[in-house]
C-alpha cells in the first residue's frame, strides 16, 4: 500500500474545520479513484505536551500510480482547491511508499 | 492498534543522521516491551515539491496501555536521551489512537 498523508496543523477554529472536514473535504477525497481506505485520527500529544497536528489524514492505495492518477483526477483537483479554503493554518502533505527496513 | 509516530525533520547531515538512526536509535526502540511493529518509510513529496520530513517512523502497540508502558521503560528514558543526541534539527512526536471515522 501507498499512503498520501495530510496533517493539519490546529485550526483557529477546530470546530469549524472539522465541520468542512467531514461535511465537504471528506466527500471530495471519498471520490478518488483507486482510494482503498481513508483512515482519521485525532493525534495526542506524548508526555503531557499537545498534540502537534489537529488531524491526522491517510488516504490508502495499491500503488504509487493508482495514487497519483488520484490526484490528477477531477477528485483530487478539487480536493487541492479545497485544501486552499479551509487548511490556511497549515498542512503538511507527503507520500509514504516503500519501507526503509521492517 | 495504538502508534506512536515520530516525523523527523530533514537533518543538516543526513548520511549521518540514518547511520545513528539505524545504528544506535533503532536497537533502543526494538527494545520497547510490548512494541509489535516499527515501520519506517522515506517520505515523498507531492506534486514535486520536496518531502516536509525526511523520516517518518512509526512504532505500533496492541494498546495505549502498552505504548504508554513502553515509553516508561529503560529503552523508552533511553530512546527519550537519545533523540536529544540527533535528532537536533526537530521531531514531532503524537500517539495515533482512536480513529475519529472509516
Amino acid at each position: 500500500m501507498v499512503r498520501l498523508i495530510a496533517l493539519f496543523s490546529t485550526p483557529d477554529d477546530p470546530a469549524a474545520f472539522d465541520a468542512h472536514y467531514r461535511d465537504v473535504h471528506t466527500p471530495i477525497v471519498r471520490r478518488y479513484p483507486g482510494l482503498r481506505d481513508l483512515r482519521l485520527t485525532r493525534p495526542d500529544g506524548v508526555g503531557g505536551r499537545p498534540a502537534p497536528f489537529h488531524l491526522l489524514a491517510e488516504m490508502s492505495f495499491d500503488s504509487r500510480a493508482d495514487l497519483d492518477a488520484a490526484l490528477a483526477s477531477d477528485a483530487g483537483r478539487e480536493s487541492g482547491r479545497d485544501l486552499r479554503n479551509f487548511a490556511q493554518v497549515g498542512v503538511s502533505l507527503f507520500i509514504a511508499d516503500d519501507g526503509v527496513d521492517g
